[in-house]
């Protein structure tokens, strides 16, 4: 049934492999109407690492921003400012590896799909209890749905991996995007949740979507955020999870996606 | 009610801005068992990007990599590897910036909580018609649900920006994780269907993770994938889109996030 001469599709996702640097070409096939389809050029960065010859392992994660203008269209975005950061200790070798993008956002067509989740005010609900690590004692967790049982306790089947709680800094702090950021990595490991227990874990890769701007995060002037969090599976050493931050009044303020190791 | 003074944040994620190299350490405050808490190491980044004299507009997309083996922890994961890899085109001037993590997979308890999309059989859905796009061409979409209706009539509210549908190539080719990355870019713009008419888009930043390593891509043996997008917000120029890529027996291959430009 499946082609067994070159699928156009490997044509169009050709590379010439040269050390570190590659060539390849758009196609005519995967064009679209204002430049190459974004999926092949994904595809063509993938197929250049699958085959260099230093490559080990199979994929996990890829993040691809689409930098430059487009090429042919009336309406190149030239709005938008991509970063590149490497972050070292001591040595030479890469810690963490980041790419950003700032964009100036106009005013445009709005509208929320997501449904705000359901809570009770942040107030009625007591504190997670402190834990051993400094980074928890900073937050004030008030867990609505899915409070962490750690304990280890024999379980008929995985627990749910899904999370409702505010997050607040314990010592009070306005919101702001870099809180966003932080906060967006402040979920406990939703293999936890799954196993009721604490395994090895940490996070590989993640990734936060800022659905507000500054300007707009000022106005909401906040303290705490209403958050949730799950995950879709777990699998040879790899869990998912997605989470989302919510201002107090129901603005979707940030969503954002990890993908984790575990040792189970 | 908000701290008046320095808060712990703002130390913990302090930078010192020099051209475009900082310096910056990590914080006891923010300290988890095995190393610095990841969301402080992301927000300290995201600082020195707002701090940076050429940085213009807001964080719209962060994605931070943590690549290092873990510092002092008894689980240390060897088995990533970190790519940054850059596109150019003719001159110099970055077109696409993306990293990459690769895995080698090792067995582990498996939970796959997420439940698998009923559809009818790929056979019993008649593919959508050709469009112009050439890329739309090479592959066979056949819509279970949120068929596309860009005729631009007045709606009285938004349409839902769910899609459920069949992606093959249109030539047969086996899935593999080429065709993955692209199939995961291969949804019709969220903004098009919420509201019903084709404006100007495009795809920013794009993020898939994968589920299954290549030998389980290989047993799988298929030449399409059930595949469901959704969206949760469109706010000053910028919509997210959320995505899974199934195979046929119920299995999560791969899920897939990307934060786009749009123009209504």
């Amino acid at each position: 049934m499946l082609a067994r001469t070159q699928h156009l599709f490997d044509d169009a996702t050709r590379v010439t492999a040269g050390d570190s640097r590659w060539q390849g070409r758009t196609s005519e096939d995967y064009w679209a109407f204002v430049g190459p389809f974004g999926g092949a050029t994904a595809a063509t960065i993938l197929r250049a690492l699958i085959d260099h010859p230093q490559r080990a392992g199979d994929p996990l994660a890829l993040t691809v921003n689409f930098c430059a203008p487009i090429a042919q269209g009336a309406f190149a975005n030239r709005s938008t400012q991509h970063w590149s950061v490497e972050l070292t200790q001591g040595g030479t070798e890469v810690a963490t590896l980041a790419t950003a993008v700032f964009a100036e956002r106009r005013p445009s067509w709005s509208h929320q799909q997501a449904e705000f989740p359901k809570a009770p005010p942040f107030e009625q609900i007591l504190p997670y209890p402190k834990v051993a690590a400094s980074w928890v004692k900073q937050y004030d967790f008030r867990f609505v749905e899915g409070d962490p049982d750690f304990s280890g306790a024999a379980q008929a089947a995985p627990g749910n991996a899904f999370s409702k709680l505010w997050i607040g800094d314990r010592i009070p702090r306005e919101i702001d995007m870099l809180s966003l950021m932080s906060m967006s990595d402040a979920f406990f490991g939703r293999v936890f949740h799954a196993r009721g227990e604490l395994v090895p874990f940490g996070t590989v890769s993640l990734t936060t979507y800022f659905h507000t701007d500054a300007e707009d995060l000022v106005a909401e002037d906040i303290s705490r955020v209403l958050a949730v969090a799950d995950a879709k599976i777990f699998h040879k050493s790899y869990g998912d999870q997605s989470g989302e931050l919510w201002s107090p009044q129901g603005r979707l303020l940030a969503t954002t996606h990890q993908i984790a190791y575990f040792k189970v």
